[in-house]
C-alpha cells in the first residue's frame, strides 16, 4: 500500500509499505475513505519535537472494514468505522469514567500510520464507532474531523464548562480552536469569542456561531475579553495552542469560578502555582478523550446538524501529502484532507 | 486594646494597641470571643514571607457585635457572628458564583488583626454570619474553626470533587488537611486516606472518618495510594500545604478524570504543563471562598452534628500569642486557640 512516512523536519515521503495485517486477535483493517494532517503532526515537522527515525504518519481516520481478528465480536467487515488517536478498551474504569484516553489498555490507535490506504487499528471493539448506515460521500470530511479534531474541541468546551448562558473565549484559531467554536455553539452558550486574527479563519468562527472576534494576542488580548465582560473575565475558555502564552492567555481571561478547558498538547508550560491558586479558575483537558463523544458527534454529522468538515480547506491526493504539510506549516491551509 | 503584633520573623508581640472604631460606614467593630493562630502566619513567622514593618496578625475571629455603621442593615449589635479572612459583598456577579474571596470588593477581612480584644471588619453585612442564638461556650471553637480552616478544608474536598462513593486522600495533616478529612466524611466519600506521619495527627484524622493512614511520602507516597487504589489512584486529592512536592505528590495521586482541590497556599510552585496534561485531572482551589459554607458550617456546629474545634489543642489567653507562634512551628500543636 501506499503511506506517508515521515524521515526529519520537513521530509514527508508517501512511498510503498507493507499492507498491515491483524497482528493481535483484538485488531481490525481498515481501508480508509479519508486522512488527514494533524496540527500535532506539525511538531516534529517542523523538528519542535524529535523525529527518532523514518515514522509512519496519521492518526485520524474513517474507512470501511477490511478483517477483525477472532476476538472482535462488535465491529464487522463492511462497516464504516470512526476512530480516534488511542486504542481503548472501552471497558476498564477510566474509559467507563470517559477517560478513553487514559485507558489501562491504551495504545495508539493507528500504529501503522493512518495517512495511508490501509490501518491496522488495535482494540477494534473498544476503539472503533460504526455509522449506522453506509454515509453519503459529502459527509465522509465530517466524521473525519469527529475523529481527532471535533472531537477535541469539544472535548476543550465540555472541560472549560461550558453550557447555556456562558460567555465562552477560544484562544487558537486552529481547526481545534474552531471546532471548539461549534462545540460551545452546540453546547448553548450565549456569547462565544473567538481570538484570531486571521481573516479567513475569523469567517469560518463565525460560521461556526462566533459573536465576537478579537485579534490581540497575550496581555491586550486578555484586555479585550475583560472589556466585553464587564471586567470579569469569560465563564469558560477553551485552550487549542498548548504554548505558555496561550495558556496565560487563556488562565487571565477566565473570570474567578470560571473554567479552562486545554486542549493543545502542552510544549514548554510551566504554570505560576502563586498565579493559579489566586485566579480561581478550575483547571481540566488533556488528549481528548473523543471515544466519549463519537456516538453523539457521529449522529450530529450524520443528521447533517453540524458540518465540521468546513474545516477542510485543502484536499489533495494522498501522494501529495507533502505538498499538504507545506500548505499548513506555512499557514495557507488550516487543515488537509487526504484522499488514499 | 491588647492585640499580637508581629515585628519580625519569630517575634510576635502582645502590646497596647488603639480600639478599632468604624471607619467605613459598612464596618461593623466586635468584641473577639475566641481567636487563633493559622498555618498561614506561620509563613511570615519563620521569614519565608517577608514581614514589612510590624503587622498586626490575625484573620479567623468570631465574637459580639460591639457597634456598625449606618450602612449595615442585616447584622446587629448584640449577635454572636462568624466570618472569614477576606470581606467580600456578597452581592457582585463573583459572589453569588460563590467565589467570595474574589469579590470584585474584596478586602482583607480584619484588617486591624483578629489575633486581638477587638476587630473591625469590613463590608460587615456581606462578610459576617450570625449564629441563630448566643451559642454555648464549648461551640465557640468549632464555630472559630468554622471561620477558616473548617471552611478551607470543606472547600478543598468540594474542589476535589467529593462525593458518596468517592476514595479520596489528603495531603497535609495541619489543621485544615484534618477538616478535609472531615468535610470528606460529611459529603459522604467511601474511603479516606490520609497521608500524616505524626501519631496524635493520625489519631484525629482516624476520629474525623479517616479509613486508612499512609506514611509515606513524595513518590512513594504515591505509590502507597496507588496500592489501595488498584493501581488507578484517588477519585479526589485534597492538597493542603501548598509546596511543589505536595502539590505534585497530589497530582500524580490522583486518577485521570479525577479532581485535585489544592487550599494549600503556593509557595514557588510551577506545574509542569506536559504532566499536567497527560494527567487528565481536574485542578482547582485557591483561597476558600469560606463566606459560601458559613451558613451550613455554621448549622453543623450549632446542631453538634461535627466538632471542628477538636483541632484545637491548645488554647492560651492572647498575651501568651507568642508562646502559641512557638508551639505550632515547633509542631508541638496543630492549632494554638487564644482567649482575649
Amino acid at each position: 500500500m501506499r503511506g506517508a512516512v515521515l524521515y526529519a523536519p520537513g521530509d514527508v515521503r508517501v512511498e510503498d509499505r507493507p499492507d498491515p495485517t491483524i497482528e493481535e486477535p483484538t485488531d481490525a483493517v481498515i481501508r480508509l475513505a479519508a486522512t488527514c494532517v494533524c496540527g500535532s503532526d506539525l511538531w516534529p515537522y517542523r523538528g519542535i519535537e524529535p523525529v527518532n527515525g523514518p515514522s509512519p504518519m496519521g492518526h485520524e481516520y474513517v474507512g470501511i472494514v477490511e478483517e477483525v481478528g477472532r476476538d472482535v465480536h462488535t465491529i464487522k467487515p463492511g462497516q464504516f468505522v470512526v476512530g480516534s488517536f488511542f486504542a481503548s478498551d472501552n471497558t476498564c474504569e477510566i474509559c467507563r469514567a470517559g477517560y478513553q484516553t487514559s485507558c489501562i489498555h491504551r495504545q495508539p490507535g493507528a500504529p501503522t500510520g493512518a495517512q495511508a490506504q490501509y490501518a491496522r487499528i488495535a482494540l477494534a471493539d473498544g476503539t472503533l464507532v460504526a455509522t449506522p448506515d453506509q454515509p453519503d460521500p459529502d459527509l465522509v470530511p465530517g466524521l473525519l474531523a469527529a475523529s481527532d479534531v471535533l472531537g477535541t474541541g469539544w472535548f476543550g468546551a465540555v472541560a472549560a464548562g461550558v453550557e447555556p448562558g456562558k460567555t465562552v473565549a477560544v484562544v487558537g484559531d486552529g481547526a481545534v480552536g474552531l471546532l471548539g467554536v461549534l462545540a460551545a455553539t452546540q453546547l448553548g452558550a450565549e456569547r462565544i469569542i473567538a481570538m484570531s486574527r486571521h481573516e479567513p479563519r475569523q469567517q469560518l468562527a463565525r460560521e461556526f456561531g462566533a459573536t465576537d472576534i478579537v485579534t490581540e494576542r497575550g496581555d491586550e488580548g486578555v484586555a479585550r475579553i475583560k472589556d466585553l465582560t464587564d471586567g470579569l473575565g469569560a465563564h469558560s475558555v477553551i485552550e487549542a495552542v498548548g504554548t505558555q502564552e496561550s495558556m496565560m492567555q487563556a488562565i487571565r481571561s477566565t473570570r474567578p469560578g470560571g473554567h479552562v478547558g486545554y486542549v493543545g498538547v502542552s510544549h514548554d508550560v510551566r504554570l505560576p502555582g502563586e498565579e493559579m491558586f489566586f485566579s480561581h479558575v478550575h483547571l481540566h483537558g488533556g488528549p481528548a478523550p473523543v471515544r466519549r463523544f463519537l456516538p453523539e458527534l457521529i449522529d450530529l454529522v450524520c443528521t447533517r446538524t453540524i458540518d465540521p468538515g468546513k474545516v477542510f480547506d485543502l484536499e489533495l491526493p494522498l501522494d501529495e501529502a507533502a505538498e499538504g504539510y507545506r500548505a499548513m506549516d506555512e499557514r495557507r491551509a488550516i487543515k488537509t484532507l487526504l484522499r488514499p
